[in-house]
This record gives C-alpha cells, structure tokens and sequence, in this order.
C-alpha cells in the first residue's frame, strides 16, 4: 500500500518552513507493528502490550502515575505528510477535511491515544490499546481526564 | 498567583537545546479567560462558548467536521515552564511526577481538551469545554475517537 501518493480529489496544502513551536522527544514506543502495514486503524483495549519507553531525564515524571488506570499517550507520528489538508481515505474521489479524520497525515501530525496501564516500571510503562509503528518518538503522557482531580492549592480568588 | 515560582520539593530538568520537530500553528482559541487565574482547572461541558479561529490555508480541512458531536483539540500552552518534572500542586512539599498531573507545565506544553461543538463557521469552530487562555496558539483538530470510524479502502492484506 502506498501510504505516500496524492488520491484523487485529495488537496494539497504546502506546510510553511517556519517553527512556531519545538518538541523534544521524551522517550519512544515499543510495539509490534513494524509496518504502517502492520498498524491497526484504531488501538484496542484487548491488543498487544507495549512498551513506552522513558528517557532517562524524565523518568522521576513517571512517579504517582501508578494510581491511574487509564492514560493518555501524545507521539509523533513521524512518517506521516503534513500536507494533505483534505484526503479521500477511501480512494474514491470523495474527500473529507483533516480535521474530520483521525489520519496520521496531518499539518501537526500528532497521535493521542487512550491506553491502559498494565504497569509502571522505573523506565517505562506497559500499555495496552495501541496502533503505532515500533519506534514511534513519545511526546507526553497524561492521566486520562476522567478519573482526575486537579490537585491544587486554596487560589486567593473566589475561583 | 505566582505561576513560575519553584515550590519546595519540586525537581527541575532544563529542557535540552535541541528541535526533535517542529510544530506549525494552525489558529489560534479565543476564549473569555484573559489571564492564567481566570482559567478553569478543567473545562466543563456548561462552560462558555470558545471560538477556535482556523488560519486560511487550513479552512479546507473543517469540511465533514459538522457530523461530529464531540472533537479532540490540541493546542500550545505557550506560557507553560517545561522543566517541572516532579511538581508540588499544593504547595505542600510533596512532589508528583509530571506524567501523573495534566498540569499545563510539562516538557511539551500540549494541551489536550474533549469539548461539545456548537457550530462549524466556514473559518472557525464553536466549542463549549474548554479552559485555556484567550489567544492560545492552535495544533489540531481531530474527532473524537468515540463515535468515530476510520473511513477506508479494503486492504491488500487480512488486516
């Protein structure tokens, strides 16, 4: 499967050469999915544990995530186009706008995901729920926002 | 409220001087909270109505999002410190990691809001849920994964 060529009806919008944000990658994710072949289409709760691996900075980060059943996985989908602004993921002509798919070709390609929390280990953490490449670089973890209270100080304000 | 103060028990990582990818903003939110105080700790499906303005280029993309009750948007906490790796929320000396709180303080400030669309405009999307501050840069749109089904040509394989 070509995941690289313009489909008919698709447009095509040229990313401009400017950097109005940089990221640093944080860690990257193990999975068994060596292909963009190989990827599902969507993570499932019952499909293979992976590993996100945690940079050695960044590793005290992973402590009290433990309590968390359920996480939130942002990742750089870092073989996708950035330039097709509306696609046809059916090939047929018809095409919808980027930000009415779930794509990896995206202007930002970045991937989120919903996972479950197997376990925690001082380098990394197992995960099911996945449908990235092997190898994919993390961006951030989150607790998923159901489930979390924000902890917080008394604010001064009435708020 | 000191929002870049350094609290007791709070561990400190610099960020590496290094551009791993480059982010393009693609809009910008508007939304009636003008300083980092008037923010919410977490957005609420009554909240008020948020504009999310889509720069020209990127408009295309908005086409078949109106079928879609529920999107995923992410944007730039441009104000965020990103070398908090263990942060105290309370102030109490006690110490979180990073990828355990959805803290806009993280190694890449990416925020990440599930929200209710009110209307789809030709250069803009009207949301309730959201917390952020007026005028934080934009990086995507995507539905949300509930609800939504990859559209998609048969494949070669099994899969």
């Amino acid at each position: 499967m070509d995941h690289d060529a313009t489909r008919i009806g698709e447009l095509e919008v040229p990313l401009p050469d400017r950097t109005d944000a940089r990221l640093v990658f944080i860690g990257r994710i193990r999975t068994p999915f060596k292909t963009r072949d190989d990827c599902p289409r969507q993570g499932s709760p019952d499909g293979p544990i992976c590993r996100i691996e945690i940079d050695e900075p960044y590793r005290p980060g992973l402590k009290g995530l433990e309590k968390y059943e359920r996480i939130e996985v942002l990742y750089w989908l870092h073989l996708a186009r950035r330039d097709l602004v509306q696609q046809s993921p059916k090939a047929d002509g018809r095409a919808t706008g980027v930000f009415a798919l779930r794509s990896p070709l995206r202007p930002n390609p970045i991937g989120s995901a919903l996972v479950t929390v197997i376990a925690v280990e001082p380098d990394a953490v197992l995960v099911r729920g996945l449908d990235c490449l092997d190898g994919t670089p993390l961006i951030d973890i989150k607790p998923d926002r159901c489930g979390y209270s924000p902890p917080a100080a008394l604010r001064p304000t009435s708020q």
